[in-house]
């Protein structure tokens, strides 16, 4: 599947590495391409810097946001929850018009201090306020409520645990689901929560997922609904 | 035991039953005993009216909430979210004085139809508006993430899931704990967030709790951390 991701974080980029080394054709989106090719800072998350990661995944190509999802089966969003609008208006309706989009972003305010807070919740959501404003868009939310390293890697867990899959379009929420399983996301654990709105649900998740963070001292952890 | 339950509600029912049937002693608290013993209208989620199910619990001790929580070693609050406050306050805080109270309620809002959303979230819970109003009451967080048959019966889903604790005193959470035990948790599955402030995070658990609600169709299940 060809697929554009959007933002050149670690959770970006560790998308990027392993849909790549599963057979899809990975473009990264970013504001400056020339510019995030040079960056030489290590990422604190993953302790690499993208000029040097980008030297050793040659078959990626980096485009400018808007060129980047022209051609695109599935365009990812894994830019900062509160950039996602901006990076979107900056793509513009109509190269969005019929695509389909996998929202991981969360509205993440890091504004007051740690741990951050929600800039949108209870009665919206950021995954519906895409939809909202780009109705020709189809937006998928998934995979919000892990770490990276989860999202690729759902083995490295032992035993069952759960993505949560939500939208408005069955088409969208297939494809999304077809591009979850090549990572090795079984069936059954992949947990269909119906249209957009259920992202309220999936995105309020982060203050408890923040908490046990802190309370195991890693991320290496994710949700499961028990049931008989 | 001598535990205090604040609420004639299904849950505060639900767990008087069973906390009782373990060798607890408690007492039942609500605004006006008398009102609330000819209650014989069926309750909507048990089907059964006050006024039977009180005949069949004999042992049960029904006072009016100020009376209700002397002596007790621990309080439930099991009363509805956004009738807490007013409740506690009708009881007054020199009766809460030192005592430790298992707080279950959450902070639904049902003026704006279904599915409720919470009236406080994100950067304060109503445990903590609790703990803040009430310094001397010990308030623990818990129980609140999952449906009354599950809080009394753990055994009812098969294999681990969890039960989230938190509270500022560490002498109440002990108490708490040993209520658990005493319905059936595991120690393993009982999983201590730190602080009140953790309240933020289970229960910002409800909206997603709700959608799974509607999406099985039933209230069988739990969250479960699952971890290597």
């Amino acid at each position: 599947m060809k697929i554009t991701i959007l933002g050149t974080g670690a959770v970006g980029l560790t998308l990027a590495g392993r849909l790549q080394s599963v057979g899809h054709s990975i473009t990264l989106g970013t504001r400056n391409p020339e510019k995030t090719a040079s960056r030489d800072e290590a990422n604190p998350m993953t302790g690499e810097s993208f000029a040097h990661w980008y030297k050793n995944n040659p078959a990626l190509q980096l485009k400018q946001n808007a060129a980047s999802v022209e051609g695109a089966d599935l365009i990812i969003n894994a830019t900062r929850g509160d950039a996602s609008l901006d990076v979107l208006e900056s793509i513009g309706a109509n190269k969005l018009q019929g695509k389909t989009m996998l929202d991981i972003a969360n509205p993440l305010d890091f504004s007051k201090g740690m741990p951050p807070t929600l800039f949108v919740s209870n009665t919206t959501s950021l995954a519906e306020q895409i939809q909202e404003k780009f109705p020709g868009l189809k937006v998928v939310k998934a995979l919000n409520t892990m770490s990276a390293s989860i999202m690729v890697h759902p083995e490295s867990i032992a035993g069952d645990h759960n993505v949560f899959v939500c939208g408005n379009h069955e088409e969208a929420k297939n494809t999304t689901i077809d591009v979850l399983k090549s990572l090795g996301w079984k069936q059954k654990n992949i947990l269909d929560l119906g249209d957009i709105t259920a992202a309220r649900g999936t995105e309020m998740l982060l203050p408890i997922w923040l908490r046990l963070w802190n309370t195991f001292g890693d991320v290496n952890f994710n949700f499961h609904i028990q049931r008989n």
